[in-house]
């Protein structure tokens, strides 16, 4: 609590991700007032068809 | 802007999920007046096993 | 099931979210093959300082 | 409707995912007064790589 | 962790949702064996004119 | 593309909100090479009824 999804296509690193959860927990706590250990991040990864921009799929790009 | 998503249970195909997509940034186009290219809608599929209507997963019916 | 959820500004009028409901229940219906009483929209409305593109809020567009 | 979505690291058995949404299901019903047949229960797992609490991933941990 | 979103029409007293927090708590921790300090449950609310069922808002029903 | 979600209890400012949309996308820019312009932050307020951690609200902490 604040608990913060990000929703992207796969493909990202393991270090990208450790780098990214990393951050924004910072950002929550610094701006949020929130204790570290209360921040949730999760990654919420969709496959490129499973996913559209002005009505077509990534995987169509 | 805006973002829609549509959770299924899984096992829909490509041309299932290309109709769709098309389907609903074009109706979000016309009712919401957002330009397309700002319309995203990503696919939350769901294992059968993951999913319960009723008390009951989909993999039990 | 399936469940769609549209995140947007607020500021829709009614007539505006009536024809949104219907068109993007009737693609669910026409390419996912579910029932039309199974199928699930709900508009999840934002004011404009709750939400934000390129880390500008739109509430300061 | 309504609809409940569950966000956990993944790894539990179909026991006991059969269990929780049959609980949480009794517990709409008996508490919202929802149609039990009405009632969505959706488990959406992350792997523990994609999912963070103080910074850390939970697969760094 | 594990995070709980129950999606409801608006208009339940605080004691329904007092109760549905504790028995959905209790679910996850005798099921899941998650800690119960670490279990999150939020629910969402929306008017009834913004959502639907079958193509209609339920505030046309 | 991607999308950021920040569940929290309403009570934050507008300055406190500003800040944290301009990190966290500055975040996403940086790690996951998103461009800035296509970074959708949204913060998801919840009343203090209805949320609750170790199944209780916070109202009545």
């Amino acid at each position: 609590m604040p608990e913060v999804y990000v929703h992207a296509v796969e493909g990202r690193s393991i270090e990208q991700k450790r780098a990214l959860v990393k951050d924004i927990t910072d950002a929550v706590v610094r701006h949020f007032g929130a204790a570290p250990d209360r921040v949730m991040v999760q990654i919420v990864e969709s496959p490129a068809h499973n996913k559209a921009k002005g009505g077509v799929l990534f995987s169509d790009r």
